[in-house]
């Protein structure tokens, strides 16, 4: 047990916290009940005219302006500092703050373009923030656990090595839920982190930090991890692109996680961004390094222009897609329905044919995943918890004034059946069964090929990310829109499509509840709680198809913009 | 428990066999005390000259001509079906015996070239042998434990249906060890499996009767698996040349195995041949027709032309390799280390470097594996055997005449310390450990790159497959210079050198003991003993460079014959 209490010492963290914010970048913050704060950046006076234009840039602009020095690293890196440190306010959205050492790293690649007249690398310049658990050295990775205070890391994580050869200048590190495993984005040591679009909602989970820090502006391109949903549920409930990767395409190595050694659905990390063309920076960047030099687990697979330009896909030309209106698991709300109409007409319109996905035994993946992640019965979690004394979180909700539909028991942990720690060969029939309903599901993939009309089995599947829009905090109870990604590991872009109309998202009738989880979420639904949160999908690739999906989500974003939906 | 001992039904299956075998296929075979029955197949007089000449023909030139119909299908399995019968009455290599069906595909094969006028694919009509793990629809996968007799397969290995898809005449299967996890060949259904350059010797395992099979000429290409050095071993004792992948580079969906479901070392499938060529040409076969279709696990990578022509390595020119002369855990024997001085001097007549390469961390590597392997402590192997009663083997040596250096506590065991089934949270804090160890040898590695004088990494390490070669059955104690590469992934390929020969493999002086099994080891040596076995070593590149492997291995080859040594 710690000699001090877990609270003094949170506290005593979050205190140092806030000394690291220059104070001349302090704002007045807005009262707590005005929910919505993303103009505050533009309005509250801190940032120049100058910030503001380079912190609305779009990315491949401000990289060309760093790499051609009509804009330094310095000044960059300066401006989002400032407007990450006003999104922090509002949302409380960093971990560790390090503006010296990200300025004085900004100087570094200043001076190397100066005096080579090369820039370093593909993301010279480029500020980028870094989820809680991408280590940097020299500072703590402390990852949401008390107990982790302290914990100064003796090297960086491959990324941040790969990132700084890349000439980046990672600039803060972003929140996350206890154990990470949740849709939201709480823990004991830095609090909670809001939704900007709403406050009273949350920014989603468990790279919620990320979501509220890019949605404001205060990040042009922000890293996060997804186990389940993790990149992509802040990505859609804070109007951002988010990529989930297959296994191992990018890095993680060095990466601290929760229930780390546990590889049978692995983690993975992923770029998040408030464009596509962002999402597509990063993953050539990282790849285009060669992460393998350093990674012994990253795949040895270099960048594919072929696959990029669609050449898998009929070269993008007449394709076919399929939507999943439902995953019969959990209906979604009507701003998700209205969503995915949106994408079929712009599809349709573009010339491709879309279709319905037929869901295939999605109770059996979800059912199989849930029971890996609880193979260890928690014991891994607890044991970090035990390190402060600090208790092991069991809901998301706020103590006082907790959404009344907040579920307590959600399906996630009822199904898992008999709650016990397994034993190796237990896991190792998780991992039999696992094998059987990915060689299932592959199957009813590449049997679409029957109705596509194109000869190929369906290009992708456009899928809710979650059966809701950004929600109240402690709602967030289905994630299984997103872990059937993660336990077939395909490859999974989140984009942002519209925003929840109450005039145009009006409550629907009862349907024959799948389960009880269906019917809280169900009731969940009110058309003027979620008005104006943003709405995103996620399109749906094969393993290992990062370029493929990366570009497809262009077609989709790009038949959106077509119809002057977005 | 069954009905009948597992005694009886073993000997039924056994009668099952021997019955499947045309009578006018049996021969005359020789006693027992004749060793080396290399010759038998080109003087029992069973093979036309026709067939003797098919049966020697180099796989290029055996798919050309199968391809042009100057040879059909039928008479090329039928001459090869022959030659394993042959080699099968010599060795005991077969399980499964299937003349009728695998002539009625070779019919199939040649029917659709004749109406078609066109191939079916790059192996169109080449016989192919399968260990007993590759399922074939309607005939039983046995791999070694009687209580398996009598699983009838209801559908191929995803292996088998892309080697039809490539108009492959899959057309016996082949012996392996109970467990699969022996170096030796020995089970209670089928027996034992011997070594045609010297049958008191072990063909190695777990693919042994592969080895044993193809050494005699009786496959032109063999398909084995390997866990710990299982293509490998037999491949270096039986002069052959044998390719262990990557993780999934090659697709393992639907093939049986021991210990389902253990995913921290993953078992991986490879080909076996008397050529390096036929090695390539079932490694680009396999991934050209993208097995990621079918096996969801399959890494999307295409063949690359691009890493076939050594780009990563200086194009194949001035490249540096280095020797691991000894792993300081068991020393090669004599045989072993004029092999590797061969290797040097060739690649250095060559244009190349040769330096020393330093072991990293072996004992780590080993101990972390093991533990891995025994993370049940033996239950599925156990649970296999109560299917039908039979022992669990303790030992490979023979129950009379075992050799009196034979091991009866391999360090593969003592290392593990106390052996208990472990639970999900341990098995996670060994594939911690596992990646830790990963990463320290892949900067091993990399930081070669200051003494190789190629600005790169060394290109490959040019390693022992084992400290012996062939040795005499239930000797083969050690696999730790194979598991090596199986428990960090590097890619690695077994290719033939030279014969141990009595009159330059003098015995040498004891040296100071790493371990009781080095000290067994070198006991075990004996000039006259070991006089004439193939003695073989490995490539060993990173992981999934499968391309650069295979094109690397050739270079050594090459090498090797341009000094006249082959």
């Amino acid at each position: 047990m710690p000699d001090q209490d877990w609270k003094t010492i949170c506290t005593s963290r979050k205190k140092k916290q806030n000394d690291s914010i220059p104070p001349e970048w302090l704002i007045e913050t807005p009262a707590d009940y005005q929910s919505n704060v993303l103009e505050i950046p533009s309005t509250c006076g801190l940032l120049t005219l100058h910030e503001l234009e380079i912190t609305d840039t779009d990315i491949e602009v401000l990289l060309h302006k760093l790499r051609s020095a009509e804009w330094s690293s310095t000044e960059v890196t300066t401006a989002f500092y400032k407007r990450a440190i006003i999104a922090h306010q509002l949302t409380n959205c960093l971990t560790e703050i390090f503006v010296p050492r990200a300025l004085a790293r900004a100087k570094e690649v200043d001076d190397h373009l100066r005096t080579t007249g090369m820039p370093i690398g593909s993301l010279h310049g480029l500020p980028i923030s870094l989820k809680d658990q991408f280590s940097i050295k020299g500072l703590e990775t402390i990852m949401g656990y008390a107990g982790w205070i302290g914990r100064y890391a003796e090297s960086d994580s491959v990324l941040v090595e790969i990132l700084y050869e890349c000439g980046a200048v990672p600039f803060v590190r972003t929140n996350v839920p206890q154990t990470l495993m949740w849709g939201e984005t709480y823990n004991n040591v830095f609090g909670r982190t809001t939704n900007p679009y709403n406050r009273y909602m949350t920014p989603g989970g468990s790279s919620g930090g990320e979501g509220a820090l890019i949605a404001l502006r205060g990040s042009p391109l922000g890293v996060g991890t997804d186990i389940g949903g993790s990149v992509r549920i802040p990505s859609a409930f804070c109007n951002l692109y988010g990529l989930r990767p297959s296994y191992e395409r990018f890095p993680y190595c060095n990466t601290l996680n929760a229930a780390e050694g546990q590889e049978s659905i692995s983690s993975v990390l992923g770029p998040m961004a408030n464009s596509l063309a962002a999402v597509k920076i990063f993953a050539k960047a990282i790849i285009d390094a060669r992460p393998w030099r350093k990674d012994p687990l990253a795949v040895r697979k270099e960048w594919s222009e072929r696959e990029y330009a669609l050449a898998e896909h009929g070269n993008g030309v007449n394709m076919c897609f399929a939507i999943m209106w439902d995953n019969l698991v959990v209906k979604p709300h009507p701003p998700l329905r209205r969503a995915m109409e949106m994408v079929k007409k712009a599809l349709e319109a573009a010339g491709h044919t879309v279709i319905d996905w037929e869901p295939h035994r999605h109770m059996d993946i979800y059912r199989n995943a849930e029971n890996i992640f609880a193979a260890d019965d928690g014991y891994d979690y607890r044991a970090a918890c035990e390190l402060s004394g600090e208790p092991l979180l069991q809901t998301m909700s706020p103590a006082t004034d907790a959404h009344k539909y907040a579920l307590d028991e959600p399906m996630a942990r009822t199904i898992v059946g008999e709650r016990r720690h397994v034993n190796a060969w237990e896991l190792w029939q998780l991992h039999k069964e696992k094998r059987a309903i990915r060689k299932s599901h592959l199957d009813h993939w590449e049997a679409t090929a029957t109705r596509t009309g194109t000869g190929r089995p369906v290009d992708a599947i456009i899928s809710p990310v979650a059966p809701y829009t950004a929600c109240p905090h402690g709602c967030n109870s289905d994630a299984f829109y997103t872990t059937f990604c993660n336990a077939l590991d395909y490859t999974s872009c989140a984009f942002p499509v519209t925003y929840a109309d109450a005039a145009l998202d009006g409550a629907q009738a009862p349907h024959a509840f799948y389960n009880h989880e269906d019917e809280a979420i169900y009731k969940l639904y009110d058309p003027k709680l979620f008005h104006g949160c943003p709405v995103g999908l996620q399109l749906i690739g094969q393993t290992q198809e990062e370029e493929g999906v990366i570009a497809l989500t262009g077609v989709v974003d790009q038949a959106l913009k077509a119809l002057g939906k977005k």
